[in-house]
């Protein structure tokens, strides 16, 4: 069973695709599974009114999952990370406290990814050991999905913060992905351990001192391949610069890609993205903020009904696995043996 | 007129790769161009022979303007950076050193880059102002070709090498791409000064307080488009280690989503491919290293030789441009503005 609180005044086509989404995740999950919309009241119900009278009219059965948690300040995108500590009726200032409070067992949203980040790390706190949370982002490969951390929380990364990120990430292929044994690859300009900048160099030799399942330096072809000479893999770590740089280029990419394909083809662009749902970003919708006590589920601010609902899925996942936990049990095991 | 002293042992298709590029590059250019083969003199007349014999044949009339020059001596791709300066005889060392005292008006190998790096900045010397020379790499996008560097020379940089790979860029927009003001973006993960890590942060101060025609920040997914919200741009600045990664991301991506699409399609990826020509990077083979005296083309260790074709087309335009003699007024400018 699990609660999920859903901001539902977070990003671009709020409140309608929160509210989509919310009623396709309830029609693919268990009875036992409810959503808290949290927002405006009168603007939910209308959107809840106006999705069941329109092209969600067959998920009517599943409005009795829905709660309704009036917020009436919401956190708008140009508003600073700290915005949310000074507005306590906000969205996501009352999402992110039911579920500190333990009202709810997770909580996502699509909007200001920069507050949420702040407020989860303040509600939330941190487990032990962190300094910031990392993102962990799903990239589609030609192999299987690989989680690439961090893609945009840190931007200048100490040696030692690229050995958290995989821990992390390790955890997150665990029980997210349902990977055994993950294997992590440290992002690099060539698979030799001398490559790389100073920092990369120097995680390198901690993550080879490591118990983790360590493949060594991967490159830019690899996170594309999902493998390198030595293997698959199942985590890329990285710097949140280098991270969010990559990730924003493959989603800039791959549509660009593809229509350059279809026109070459005289194919219809929209149909071609259609039957390569498996690339398409709304499917791997929700990253989680990895490190917090807690769920904190970031989707993307463009997101789509179908989007939130794979971002609610990865919400429940990650409230039932217990990911959180695991990742505090990891990093205190890690320090207790460093 | 140029004369390209081209590295016939370098690359993992040597000497049958560049023998093919050369003669595929005299049928295009104008017959007062010439290409110095660089090499075992027994290996290259034999692979000249096969190549006149085989799928080259009706180019046999362009063998005049080939030119032997024996090195008895191969630098391996596992060598160390300084093995070129230790070993004179090499084929590296012999086609820049002709270049350095002028008996060749450009230098190319698809052989060890950083070999070639550390001996062109030996070799040829560097412009006044510069630590180290930067990689430009042509990259396809959704409206034009931009140069994006540095792509791997210099991994940790100052702001104001960044700065320096600007100037490089511009000239590189200029006498090579042949754009006029060519616009400038800076990667980072947000259009706003204050977004991206420490250097990148300074960097945008200096190049907004610079004349250079700054754009601002670009994001991952202005690269693959080509454009930012405030136009499209001509050159991309970055540390070489994120160019690496992108560019080797790039490389690995185009044909993993083509191949995808075709078989999402039931087409041949390799025809597929093939209608695809824009987006191969053979068709943009050869990044020059900027900031050296000189010009000194890098080619793809797996260039075929259309590839090298390419890269020699890039070497003749580089020559003849005026290319090192422009970067070198460029950075004195902005030294005596400074």
């Amino acid at each position: 069973m699990a609660r999920i609180a859903l901001d539902a005044m977070g990003g671009d086509f709020a409140p309608t695709a929160p509210v989509g989404g919310a009623l396709l995740a309830l029609a693919e999950l268990g009875p036992e599974h409810r959503i808290q919309l949290i927002g405006r009241e009168a603007e939910i119900e209308a959107a809840i009114d106006a999705a069941l009278n329109g092209e969600h009219a067959a998920l009517a059965s599943h409005r009795g999952r829905l709660d309704i948690v009036d917020a009436p300040d919401v956190i708008g995108m140009a508003d600073k990370p700290t915005a949310v500590m000074r507005r306590p009726s906000s969205s996501m200032a009352i999402g992110l406290r039911r579920h500190a409070e333990g009202l709810a067992d997770a909580f996502l949203s699509a909007g200001n990814t920069g507050a949420q980040m702040a407020a989860s790390v303040q509600l939330l706190g941190l487990h032990a050991g962190l300094k910031r949370p990392a993102i962990g982002t799903i990239f589609p490969t030609a192999l299987q999905t690989v989680v690439v951390l961090d893609s945009g929380a840190n931007v200048d990364c100490s040696p030692e913060e690229l050995v958290h990120f995989a821990r992390l990430g390790l955890v997150y292929a665990e029980d997210i992905m349902g990977r055994t044994n993950p294997a992590i690859g440290l992002l690099s300009i060539g698979e030799e351990p001398e490559k790389g900048n100073a920092v990369v160099k120097a995680a390198h030799q901690l993550l080879a001192q490591s118990s983790l399942h360590f493949l060594g330096n991967v490159e830019g072809r690899d996170v594309a391949a999902g493998r390198c000479d030595r293997g698959p893999f199942d985590v890329v770590i990285c710097d949140g610069f280098t991270g969010n740089v990559i990730l924003k280029f493959y989603e800039g990419l791959a549509p660009i890609l593809i229509t350059m394909i279809a026109k070459s083809m005289g194919a219809d662009p929209k149909e071609m993205m259609q039957g390569l749902a498996h690339l398409d970003y709304s499917n791997y919708g929700g990253a989680p903020l990895l490190g917090v006590k807690g769920v904190s589920i970031i989707a993307h601010g463009s997101s789509s009904p179908r989007a939130i609902k794979n971002a609610v899925n990865v919400a429940v996942r990650a409230a039932e696995s217990g990911m959180s936990e695991h990742i505090g049990r990891r990093l205190a095991v890690a320090a207790s043996a460093a």
